[in-house]
C-alpha cells in the first residue's frame, strides 16, 4: 500500500465492481481466480484488472491467479470498508427514507446516528427505530455528537444551507442526493448521487444512433 | 448534428451538468454567457467546455459567447429530453416508492405508466395516484403496453428475472438500482444506479490520504 502517486478515479470507481464481484466469489466458495476469468465474468479486459491492482500492490501470483478472500479483504481496506462512519440524514423525504433503509448501509460500516427534517408531520415518526427530530437543532445536535459523514436528502435550495452546518461542525464527508452541486472546502469530500444526471445518460444513449443519423 | 465518431462517454457524463447549469442561468434570465463565465461557474476549464460542446456542432460565437436558451435547449435535444417516453417501475419498496415520487421525473419527459411489485402488502396502494399491481401481472401488461423505459427498484436476487421479462417484451431501456450487473442485449440500453458503489467511493476518498501515507 506504498505507492506514491495519487490513483486516477477511473481506477477508483471501478473498485466497488470487483468488490461486488469477488464478494459474490466468495459467496460461492470460490477461493481462487485467475484475471482471464475474473475479466469474463466482471467485463474489464485481463491486462485492465492487472493495471488497476497494481495500482494498489502486488495481487496474484503468476500461474496461481488471485486468491479471492485476500484480494476482496484488501479491496475492502483500500475502500476504507474495514472503517466505521458516524453517519446522519437530513431530510426525511421518499429518498431519506430510502437512504436510511438501505440494508447495506450499516453493514459496510455506516452507522445511522440520527436523521432529521422540517416537515412537522415527520418530526417524531421513527425509522429503524430512530426518531426524526427537527432540523433546527441540527447544529446543537452536531456540536455534542462528532459525526463522520452527513447525508444530505433534502430539496436543492436548503442542500447549501445544510451542508454549511454540517461543515462548520467538522463533518469530512457529505453524501448528496440534492441535485445542486455543493460548495466545500477541499478538505470536505462530497459525493454526488444525481438521479436526473443518470436519467439524461440514459435518455441520451436510447437516442444516441438516431442523434448522428445523417 | 452531424459528426460521425462517437462521443465518449466522459463527454456525455458531463453534458446533463451543462444543462443544469444553463437551466439555472436561464431562470435567473441570463441570456448570454462566455465559456469563461461558464467555466467558471461550472467548475471544468473553458476549453474543456469549447472541446465538448463541439462535439455536437458549432455553439457560440467568438466575442459572443453562448447564448443561453439556444445552448440549453440544443443540449436538451442532444440529451433526448425533447422526447416522451412510457416508463414502468416494478419494485414499489423505499427505493422504488423514492423514485415514483421523484419530483423531476415527469418534467424530463419519463411518464410513469404502471408500479408493481410481489409483496401483497404493497398491491393495490397507490403511488401518485397509480395503484401498484401485482408482479405477475407484468408480462402480460407489457404485451398489452407498449414501454420504453423500465425501472428495476427489486432485490437483487430478482433484478434478472424482471429485466428479462421486460427485454422479451421489447423493452429498450432500463434503469437498474438492484445492485447487480444485468445481462442485456446489445440494443438494450442500461444505466446503473448503484447506491453502495457511491457510499464505498465516498469512503475510499475519506480514506485516500491516510492510504497512501507511510
Amino acid at each position: 500500500m506504498a505507492k506514491e502517486t495519487k490513483i486516477s478515479m477511473a481506477v477508483i470507481r471501478r473498485l466497488p465492481k470487483y468488490h461486488r464481484y469477488l464478494g459474490e466469489l466468495l459467496r460461492k466458495d470460490i477461493d481462487r481466480i485467475s484475471s482471464k476469468e475474473l475479466s469474463e465474468r466482471i467485463g474489464f479486459t485481463a491486462s485492465q484488472i492487472r493495471q488497476d491492482l497494481n495500482c494498489f500492490g502486488d495481487f496474484g501470483q503468476q500461474g496461481y491467479g488471485y486468491n479471492v478472500k485476500d484480494l476482496y479483504d484488501q479491496i475492502g481496506k483500500i475502500l476504507g470498508l474495514d472503517k466505521n462512519y458516524k453517519t446522519i440524514i437530513v431530510g426525511a423525504g421518499n429518498i431519506g427514507q430510502a437512504v436510511a433503509n438501505y440494508a447495506k448501509f450499516e453493514s459496510l460500516g455506516f452507522h445511522l446516528q440520527a436523521i432529521f427534517d422540517k416537515n412537522p408531520k415527520l418530526i417524531g415518526i421513527k425509522i429503524r427505530d430512530i426518531e426524526v427530530k427537527d432540523v433546527d437543532c441540527l447544529d446543537t445536535y452536531l456540536k455534542e455528537n462528532p459525526i463522520d459523514i452527513g447525508i444530505i436528502c433534502v430539496p436543492k435550495e436548503h442542500a447549501q444551507m445544510v451542508a454549511d452546518i454540517m461543515i462548520k461542525n467538522g463533518i469530512k464527508g457529505i453524501w448528496n442526493f440534492a441535485p445542486t452541486d455543493l460548495n466545500a472546502p477541499d478538505d470536505v469530500i462530497v459525493e454526488n448521487v444525481h438521479l436526473s444526471e443518470s436519467l439524461m445518460i440514459l435518455s441520451y444513449r436510447l437516442n444516441e444512433s438516431e442523434l448522428f443519423k445523417e
